[in-house]
Formats: structure tokens, sequence, C-alpha cells
């Protein structure tokens, strides 16, 4: 049995999912223009409604390819929130002509180490003993302050990029190589250089991290937000070559979108992006 | 040929089915709001008798994502009643929209060797010589006894929480990390340390491990239920620092459902959830 | 080269199909009751008259789970009498409503060293010098019985068990396991200790192994025949800790079945299983 | 960068298109026998057209099991020549009864070394001392010889036994197991053995080796033609023992048809077979 | 995390789409030909003037086999307009006839590296000291020439070649073979020796490397494009045995396809080839 103390901690926050359709072409062009519109502009407004209230949020990507026309991501607070927008869309008119073709079930999650080893920092830096009682006292105080600032982050609304990048991903269970073999300050160690490069993109970038262990295939579901696709490639690019992803990652289809606001549905089910 | 003193034993239960599907929805919308009505009641109705005698549990789950939009869980003490039951079900009119996704077939399974060790520790407490005629008929008594708790757990009811997490796994059987090639004490060994991760959960979660070598492409079917579904998470984060997990486990596709009565059914099938 | 002397042997009898289907009930629903039974009752008289003559054996499975609702077992002396009763089987009407979802095309077969194996014990048993002209002829006249034993095994009938468990297998080709570079010797011993598993159960368990190296994806097709489920879940559990399988078997998909009578195919059609 | 003499040098023919169908028996059931019967006679005819002329070779297979129940077998001397066959059985009506289930695409090739080493060989048996003129002018009109036997065989036309087994495969490329980084004289080693095996079946086997490198997904496609279905059989399971498949090989599916004649594609589209 | 400095720098070009399509034959067929001929030469004239405007560039491709019978490129600027064109295409009448069976979305990239590379061997040839001030103008001077020479490249037209090969790829992460653990000059000498094999094919074959970390399923898309299709084998063929491939390339699924202009789809499309 583990270490508990060796075992990584999150704190967790909105629940994700990305919903994949296809549309079905053939049957969507049997009708006429004026029912495209129609069903479209009912579905744009049924994710206006959606998207509209406090921490409830849905946003709509173009897909680029074949594997996805349409992506939509939804955060909520509660699972059956999440299944209720999903089932809620499939009850639309507009459901009749798309084919669900890929989607993730993930949550949120931020590392409580990082929170840990910043109130760490900050309480050293104030040239306190470690171990003394100010220093627990200042430890403490720091924590609950880092708590906030991941807790807000992981209760966060979805980035308004213009692009995304999806992917889910393990962590390596190889014969040799074996990430959860690994001593925990070993992989705190790489997951540090890890969030190095990440934080190196931050102005460009931003990064939502859903953890899926027991929700869906992989360990992970990564969602990069950017206004500049090329960024989304170096920063991958980058990260391959740092040892936490060059020896321990392994992943899964890539997706990648374009921003759509809701009531540029119809436009888009006509052919056209925004 | 294997020392059939060092094979693992097992007591067999319930057989159980999880039957996963998607609902065709444009077929299923070209219908009137009536004609679904009826058809999901019928299936409804179909499933709350199905499940209302003793010994015969059927529970419906909504599930999260593309994979299965109904999960369906069946428990029977017959492989021949489990396979009428899903024919049952695929004879009602509901499931002419409906497509079989997934499904897993496999027998809830207790490991004998807890059952002897329980035994083993009771009849030496008691201070007793170990082989002594004595000992022999303190620990006949013992184990029978514990039998019976495990058969109790292994003809057992569906667990009613409201959150489940299913997915099949095997042991790994790599190049060089090869679990049936273990001794069998070293076995027992990493499957106590497993065990008393998920002891340290049994507050929170249900365990239910379906047995299926010869039945499904998996070796096992594991069944989490819980009415928190972060726990679920923690759970198997916990577990895959585990070595019986970090170096053997292989995992196959995970799915999630929330607990739905049977005569939730029509107004899941119009696009709510209860 | 390898030494043709140091190869496998094998004694090859009824060519076997089998042959998975899946249901499509939409379909099938949108018929009167009048018809469907009028279709499935030709097909299972079409399965009837097929398996009614001498050497022409076919039998009917309902399926278990998602991956076939519908299992047939055709064993045929000729190739092309095999893909006659496929063939067949496709333009009956209830043809229409079913989807093939799988099939394995393969040969009965038996090694022939087990056959050389019992000849040398048998003549040794006499007391004859190993060698000597009598050794050789006893070897002989024992070998041809045992062959007339085997081509009785080869060109068997279906067994007539209520449950099938049927899965391809290959013996395991890696980079540092490998099961063709073994020297023969190892191999034949490693496949007599498979074997005694195999016997234990032979009361309660018919085997019949398919060869199907340039036949099928998969170098074997393995099918287990028993009155009882549980007992195939004991063998193939046992197998698996055996060497044989434990370091050199790979497993493809399982298919569980539930055998049913000609007859009954209007009955299992119609949802229920006898 | 390799050096160019190490590398494997083949003469190249005819163009290759393997192109597997599935039939969708609802749809062609709910023709008329007489619809049935013109569609497939016109399909038939456009058949024998196309295999009528000189260089052209085109021919039918009755496929086994659920991966094709249609194998068309083009060879050509040109690409364009093969993509403008496969289009134009599209163009037929049979097609429009047809699911393109598989095909595979590659080149006829003979590899270069063999008739080196046979010029050589036979250079060598003249007694001319090896670097002389003589000897020179010798290999040089034995190795035009060879060349034209390898030209008749990548140029020849479909061999017409009965059966059709059919795989692609690749050379491994293991971390450890790496045909591409095996020394020149070790593969040419590996496949002189393995040129041995096939040589011994050459009367009852005819092998078509299709390179494929660049042209689909595998490096080769292999054909092997032959009268008795358990000579294809044994010669695979013995080659599987030779080190170049044992250690190299790696296989992809297996299609097993059998030959028909164009005129015969009504009977076989009716559930016949000749 | 890894040194910047020793990352590969990339010079960015034209996003590309690959987009490949199945004709639904059934449907197609269902038309009259005048129709057909409507339908097709409206989707050819769209693609003509899609591929008119300058820095705008589509074009078509046959393709040979069932993974794609229409292959379409389209090289912009933006992947915005990439995804425009995409579904410009889609809202046609023709794509109602045809089912996406496979796309890849990349940038065309070129090392920046190689620009470096040649910067420092002519400044160098000048004679100037390395380091000095007269070094390191000559080499800016030289270097931006190679960036416009390397940036006509990646703003490239598409080759107008008749035959395309396209495949995407990803380098090895293996457990011991692992490109992205190499030390950046190992990496770049591998990459050197690979560039010469693709050099000396220079004249009949035209490279088009995409990059796509972060864009699709694997990390690059490479397109070939030649007049000879046995150039396209033996240069793939050469690459495998250069280590750069034999140790450290996985391939993902070939495309093959020939050059149509957009006025011949309609021909195309009855089953025609130019």
């Amino acid at each position: 049995m583990p270490d508990p103390l060796e075992l990584p901690q999150t704190l967790d926050g909105h629940f994700v999912l990305h919903d994949c359709y296809n549309v079905m072409w053939s049957a969507w062009q049997s009708l006429s223009i004026k029912e495209r519109d129609d069903i479209a502009t009912e579905a744009g407004r049924w994710l206006q409604d959606e998207a509209g209230v406090g921490q409830i949020y849905s946003a709509l990507y173009s897909g680029i390819g074949h594997k996805a026309d349409l992506i939509l991501v939804h955060y909520r607070s509660k699972v059956d929130a999440l299944n209720r927008s999903e089932r809620g869309w499939r009850r639309l008119r507009l459901a009749g002509f798309l084919r669900p073709s890929y989607s993730y079930f993930s949550v949120i999650e931020a590392s409580l180490y990082e929170a840990i080893a910043i109130a760490q920092r900050k309480a050293s830096t104030k040239g306190l003993a470690m171990g003394s009682k100010e220093y627990e006292e200042e430890f403490e105080r720091e924590l609950t302050k880092e708590k906030k600032v991941l807790e807000s982050r992981v209760l966060r609304s979805i980035p308004d990029h213009r692009y995304l990048c999806f992917y889910p991903m393990n962590k390596r269970r190889g014969e040799q190589v074996n990430w959860y073999n690994l001593p925990a300050e070993e992989r705190r160690a790489l997951m540090r250089g890890h969030g190095k490069v990440g934080h190196k993109y931050a102005k460009e970038i931003t990064q939502v991290i859903g953890g899926s262990i027991g929700f869906d295939d992989w360990e992970w579901g990564v969602s990069l937000h950017a206004n500049d696709p090329l960024a989304i490639k170096r920063l991958i690019t980058e990260m391959r070559f740092d040892p936490a992803s060059s020896l321990y990652a392994e992943f899964g289809p890539f997706y990648f979108g374009i921003r759509q606001q809701p009531d540029e549905l119809p436009a888009l089910m006509a052919g056209g992006l925004s």
C-alpha cells in the first residue's frame, strides 16, 4: 500500500465535458434553408441560455478535420449538471443531424503540492525558523491564501481564446519506464520542471488540466487555449523534450477547434466560419 | 502444470451483464411526443418488473459522454437468466431506437484466500496450537462462517449509490513484468496491500469485482459505486500507486453513469435527468 | 531454415467456421409478428437441413453481450462446403436483418507428437528393445491405432454441451519471449504440461482446437464446450498460470454462447431463450 | 545515410490491387431475382472484359468469413490503369450493393540479389577466375538471362489456383530486434533461408510478393495461391519457425478466398459457389 | 526543463489540410446522370475558384484503394482559411454523397538549423575568422538569405506532380529507444544523414514536411510528390535503412493519390480517371 503522504493531492473544481460531433451532411442538406436556419438558431439559443448563468459555462468550437465538426465544452460544478447539459443538447432538433464522435469527461484539478511549496517558500522568506510555531502559523496563512488562488483557478470560466487544442494523456506504466513506481520526490521534481515550460508560455497560452482517473479512458485531459495556433505547437514541442513528457507521457488523439459564439451556429451550420 | 494449491480460488456468485446503448436520436426524434412517452414507459415498466423479484436485480444509469447513453446492469443467479433479460430488453420497442455500444459479461467473485486467512487468524487468536485437532476444528468453524459472509457478498443486490464507475482490467503478462509468473505468496501479498486501499474507502465506495476469464475480453470487470464522484477518482488514483496496479494492472475503457429509477426512463429519454 | 523434423506436425480434420451476427433490431421490429415468425422459421429449417446429413455439422448459439446475438458454428470436410454454408445462410431472408459482426475460419487439428509419444510408450511397455525390428513394428502398429483415434477426434461432430466459449489466440513472438525461437523439446514439454491441465477438465469440458495459420488473423481458434459455465472460467484461469500460457499466449476476443436448437430460432428471434 | 550498395534492390513489375467488398445483403435482397441477375451479370461481363486483354489481369474470389464477401485482384502495368479498374468497378450498378471493406496496393517485386547470386554461381561453375574479364563477361551474360527470368515473374498473370491466401506484413523494427539495423549480409542470409522454405513448396504453392513501402500501410503484401488449402497452412507454419519470420516478421490481417470465374458472379451473388 | 537552445527551431509556413472522402456509391448511383454531372461540376467549379487566387492552393487526387476515393489538399496562410475551405466543401451538394474518411492538419515547416548550418558554412568559406565581427556580419547576411529561401519553401504552392504519397509519422519514444532523450547534437547528425537521402531524390521527388505537434494525432505529416510512383517506393525504402528511420520512426497509414484537375471531377465521379 502506498504511503498516503506520498500520493499526489489535488484540489478539484469544475467538472468538464468535451463533447464532439460530426454533422450528417447528407441529411442536413436535405432540409430547406429555412428549416436549417430555424434548427440551428434554436440550438444556438439553447447554448446561449446554458452559458448565461453564473458558474455555468459552455463554449462552441468549429473543429478542424474529420474527427469533429462541432466541439462543445461544458464546465459545471456538479456531474449531474454536466450530464443534464449533454442530454439537453441531444434533445434539440439539431442533434438529429449530428453523430457523437468523441467526448471526454474530467474535472479541473490543481496540484496541492504547488500550493504547499509556495507557502513554504513565502514562510521561509520572512526569516522564520522552519518548524517554529511562528513558521507554522505563517505557513498556514500562506497555504490558505494559495488554496484560494488555486480554487479560483479550478473554478474558472472557459478561456475565451480563439483556438483550442484538446488531448487526453497518461503517465507511462511501462515494463521499465513507469511513472507510478518513481519515488514521490522524483515525480515532484519532474513536474516542477514540466511546470516551468508551461509558465514560460503563460501569457500566450492558458492551460486547463482535467483529471480523469476513474472518469474516462485516459488519466488527464489537457486543454490549451491560445490566440496564436503556432504558440500551441511551440509549447507542446518544447514539453516533448522535457523528461516528464519524453520519458513518461503517452498521448491520445488531438482535437483542434476555432471558437464560435452561440449565435454564430446558424452560419457555421450553413458552411461558414465567423 | 501449475500446482493447484497455488492457484487463486474464488467463490462465484451472481452472473453480471453491463449492457450499454447509444440512442439513435434522429430516429427517436422523428416520433411524436406521445409515442416516445409510450415506448419509454413500456421499457421502464419492463425494467421495474425485471428488477422486482427476489435475487433478480437490474439497474439503470444515464451514461456520461458518447460511449453510452444508457447503461443497464443485471445481476442473475444463472447465465441463462442473464441472456434472457438481455434479449427481453432487445425485444422492446425502445430497442429499435438504441444501438448496443458495449457490454461486459462477468460473475461476481470473492477470493477464498481472504476467508482462509481470516479463519486462520481467528483460530490463532484463541491460543490453540497450530496443527492441533482443536485448532483445525476452530479453523473449519471459522472458515464456514467466513464463506457465509463471502456468499452474502457475491450474491448481493446492486448497490444503490448514485454514481457507477465501470472498467474492465487485466493483470499484465509482459515480457519482463508478468503477474502470472510470480510466486503465489508474492501475488497474495500484493493483493493484500491492494485490498487495504479498498478497505480505506469502504464507507464511501462499494466495490463489486466480476471475474471474466473465459467470459469476456478482459480478466475482470470492476464496478465502483459511490455517492461522491470524487471519491472514485481518489480511490483509483491511490490504487494506481500501489504495486499491484502500478506494475501489474492494464485497464480497458471506463464507463461512468448516474443512477436512474426505471420510472424515470421516459423523462431520461425526453432529455432530462432526475 | 528450420529442421523439418523439429516442426510441429498436425493431423487436420474438419474445416470450421464460427459465424457471428448482430440483429438489426429496429428493422426486424418493423415487421409483423407473422412475417418475423415466417422468416425465422425458414432460417431454422435451413439450419436443420444443413445439420442433418452425415459429416455436415452446424450448431446455433445465442450470444451474450453486444458482440454477437447469434453464433453459428459449421464443421465441414471441405473449405468449399464451408463457404457454401456461409453463403447459403446469407441468402436467407433472415440475413437481411443481420449484420455480420465477427467470424473465424480454422481447421480442427491434433498434434501428431502426442500420437508418437503414446505409441512409443506402448511399444516400450511390452519390454521390446528400443530400435529393434520388433520394437519398430510394434511402434508402427500402435501409431496407426493412435492416428485412428486422432482422426475420429479431428473429424468429430460439434459437442452438444449447452455453453460455448470461443477465442482466437497466438503464441507470443516478443522481442525477448518468443515461442517460435524455443528449442523443439522445450516447446513439446510446455505443451505436455498444458495438455495435463486440459485433461484434468476432460469430463466437464470438451476442447476443440482449430489451427488457423494462413486462414485467419490469429494462429488458433479455441472452442470450449461445457454444461457448467464456471468450469470454463476455472479451466482458463488454471491454464493462465501454466507457463505455456503465462509466458507465451496472446488472446483475442472472447465469445460466449448458449446452445439453441434450429427449431428454437423463431422463439430466439422473438426475444426468448429456450 | 545507408551505403546504397547495401540496400535491397528489387525489380518491380505489375502494380497490384487487392480490392475487398462486403455485400449489403438487406439492400440486395430487396431486389427482384431478375434485377439481381441483371446487375450481377453486368458486373461479371465487365470483369470478363477487363481480364480479357493482354497484360491486364483480373480475378474474382469468394471470401470466407465476415471480412470480405468478394475479393477482386487486379494486376496492371501502370498505377493509373489500376485506379481506372477500381473506379470502373465502383461505377457498376452492383457497387451500389457493396461496401468496400479492405484493399491493398502493391507492386510485384523480385530481389535482384537472387539474380546476382545465381549469375555468380553460374559464372563460377564454368571454371573462370573470379574478377577476370572472362568471368565478368560470363557474369553479365548470366545476369541478363536471370533478369529476363525475374521480369517474366514480376510481369506474370494471376495464378489460377483455386485458393488465395493474402496478408500484408512488415519486417520488425523493435527496440531490440530490428531488421533494418542488421548488416546487409545477415539480412541476405536470413532471406536465403526463408527462400528455401518457399522453394520446398514451389510445386504446390505459387507465391506473389508485392512490395508496398510508400504505397500502403504495411511493407509487403503476400499472396499464396494453391489448390490444397492445407498446403498454405503447412507453408506458413514452417516459415513461422524460420528466423526471418520468428524474429522479424509482423503480420497484418489474413484474407482467404475461393477462385470464381467472372461468369459465375450471378450465381455467387445468388448465394451459390461454383 | 530542456535547454531552449537545444530545442529544434522551425520556420512555419502554410497551414495544410489533407481531407479524404469515400463516395457513398449507392446513394450517388441513385441520381440521374444529369444530376450527377451538375453536382460534380458545381464541386469542380468551387475547387477551381478556391484554388484560383494567390497564396490559396487546393488540389484534388483520386485515391487508390478503400481508404479514400477523393483526397483534397489545401494550403492556406491562416488556420481559419483552412477551416473555411473545409466547411465550404462540406456545404456543396456533392458532400451529401461523401463520407469523410480521414484528414490531417499540419503546418509546413523547415528546420532553422539547416539554414544556420548553411550560413556558417558560407561564412567560413570566405576565410573569415570564426567569432570575428566580419564573420558574424557575413553569417547574419547569409542567414537572412537562407531564411528567405526557406520562407519561399514553406510558403510554396502545391507541387503539381501526378502522384501523391501522404503519411503521418512520429519519432519513437520507446522505453529504450527514445528520440526525445537523445542529445541535440546526435539528433542533428541523424537528421543531416536523413536529409542526404532526401536530397539524392530531389529531382524526382518533392517532399513537403508538415509539423503537427498539437494539431493532429502524429508529430508530422509527410507528403511526397512524384511523377514516377516507383521513385517514392525507392526513396522510402532507402530511408527505412537510415538510422533516423530504422531506429526512431513510427509510421501511420499511407494514402496514395493521382492528381486530377478540378474540371475533371465530373468524369472522376462518373468512374473515369483522366
